[in-house]
């Protein structure tokens, strides 16, 4: 698939995907959302590729939906792209973070400017975000007449706090990257030109000591829980994943490389070695 | 309605409700809590108004239950004002913080001074808190023999987290505004002097640029996705608020206002333009 | 019972529980387990003892599972002592940490040094978690190639947030004192020396002032609220033990000696006195 609205770059093991309009400050778009979605499929079943960042080219990283429809941007009866699911039109935002939130491997956000409305709720699945100094987080959908969109009405709350998360809802207001760090949207700040190499880094981090089947059941394991009213349901999924993972040449590799003090080598892939029980859920 | 226990004022379009029992430090009684939620009642339905603070008269917010029934004050054999529902007596800071939790415009806490049992427990359904630097907060259930009311034992945990929740309720002990701040049980501190013109500040900004009935929505979308397990389920109410809100006069507003660089206009009212899948839960 | 991997000592009405295995720097292992299990049980239906401090013998608080049986110790093949539970064996640190989520007494965990793997995970039922200066935390399940045990899934994420939860599982990097303390993976840090002292300090101002049963009802009202959708679900149980609790002995003197400016002295037990309708939860 040739890639109009992203760019796809591997840097090591890592995969870098980049929004790539930057003449519209990477403005959202319905055929950028299915490229990235198409892009993510691609890293996921790559198991030369471990974890991956999402940035953006040029000065901005999304500026939010494309306006050039003008006053019919959000109309349903002008949206020729839609996705229908029983009685309402999909949510395109939602659509890809829906995606993001299943995908099997670390992402981290490395927020190089703007990021506004979609472009600030479509963040929030990524597992680490950074940002450059000159970052701006606005979710402005009730300055526009309409509502927290990419299921940020779950996300958000869940990362900054309801308390925040209803103040930047409500107000709309643009917020700089030091008021994102003082409520955790973020996780540190750095220079604009050192931003993509310590995304990179942090992504390197995260993955190079640990088996790949692991962090993909542990990143569902995690973030599944959050909706989950009691730890007795994570005690199931845990049991089985660790009868599955603990008879599994990783976990011997694990343990011995640990008593062998060597940097351990494990050869199980997520494209073949997910435990039977995975997916635990119901798409 | 003439109220005898609590005072309601407007500041140009920001409603003020004060708990107006100053001689017994807003002592919290059955019919002080009728008052709240008829005052409550009245300005969700009056467009004119966009948001409400809470604060209190004289030097309390409020000291907590009204222990002038000495011994029986928590005994319901000695209650002749219980609303009764199933096989129990229901706790009347429930109905309160319930009333609260399902308003449609934002509530700003103005935490006046010492704020005691349900005088604490009442202010957590508020979307944003702040206090006077000689406001205090004490959850002092335990220490008189009875457990955390008006739903803090769902609210708490999700504001200053578990660990904290359960530090303040097991001991009871008195906070003071600095250690409410650091817990992010309020967002900021205020001299007394200007605590309810700040407050008023905060809620103006709340309010100002954003559509009464995207706020409206929003309000209740991020606090009901705080029970929902999957994002999912935030993406159907996402999804049919979009559809709905973005073909209606005030997202051609919001849109065209922004691209046009002038304040918005919205005309859509709460009272009559919520969209026809509100509410989308069971009473 | 005759403890071997534990000691179980008492300070006024505080007990504390030390695992000792300090020439294995506490290593984590089956009868460790049961011996826990076996001391909280006696703990709570003890009514001289008001709340447990739980911490390790040695310059460990507890380096993880014991690693001696080399690459089969996650191997279910060759476990002995597995607990079967329908088609899985229950990971034993899941049974300790689903005792400790039901425990009746206030928790602190007093972390005396390095905590690794279920060492880590163990602690997060804790209600209050200190740590001494030389602390470490690591969370290395994906480093071992398995996955977070103990229920860590569901607890880690509510204690620390997502995107640090997932950060510390991920890479299972170790992370110091500080750290720990700056994500609220823990409250304090303490000399060492003094560690113990402070842990009994905080565990005496947890319950010095309050009801012993409306402590204990309190823990699960908290802890199980974090998985309840709705506060109207916390309202009813709320309601009954307001209801229960307001009839009793400890209200009364818990209103009483308020208002006559004394100590209170709370007679109920929860060895006896813990209301009809607990517990309200299927076990």
């Amino acid at each position: 698939m040739d890639f109009k609205n992203i760019i796809l770059e591997l840097r090591d093991n890592i995969a870098i995907l980049f929004l790539n309009r930057p003449n519209k400050l990477n403005a959202f778009t319905i055929p950028m959302m299915e490229e990235i979605i198409s892009a993510l499929d691609k890293i996921e079943i790559n198991d030369e590729i471990k974890a991956v960042v999402l940035s953006g080219k040029g000065r901005a990283f999304c500026a939010g939906a494309d306006l050039s429809s003008g006053e019919n941007t959000f109309n349903p009866s002008f949206d020729d792209f839609a996705v229908k699911e029983g009685d309402f039109r999909k949510d395109s935002g939602g659509i890809l973070t829906l995606r993001m939130y299943k995908f099997l491997k670390p992402i981290v956000v490395a927020c190089n400017g703007p990021a506004v409305g979609v472009g600030a709720s479509m963040q929030l699945p990524g597992d680490i975000r950074i940002a450059s100094r000159d970052s701006k987080f606005g979710f402005v959908f009730n300055n526009r007449g309409i509502v927290p969109d990419a299921c940020s009405s779950w996300f958000l709350p869940r990362i900054v706090g309801i308390s925040k998360a209803l103040d930047l809802t409500y107000s709309g207001r643009i917020i700089d990257a030091q008021e994102a760090l003082d409520c955790s949207l973020i996780s540190s700040i750095h220079e604009s030109k050192n931003l993509l190499d310590d995304a990179i880094g942090i992504a390197h981090e995260l993955v190079s000591k640990s088996a790949p089947v692991s962090i993909a059941l542990t990143r569902q394991m995690l973030w599944r829980s959050l909706g989950k009213s009691e730890p007795y349901e994570a005690h199931v999924i845990e049991s089985k994943a660790i009868d599955s993972r603990g008879a599994s040449e990783d976990a011997k590799e694990g343990v011995n490389s640990f008593l062998e003090k060597r940097p351990a080598e494990f050869k199980n892939r997520v494209s073949s070695d997910m435990p039977k029980f995975f997916p635990w859920w119901d798409e």
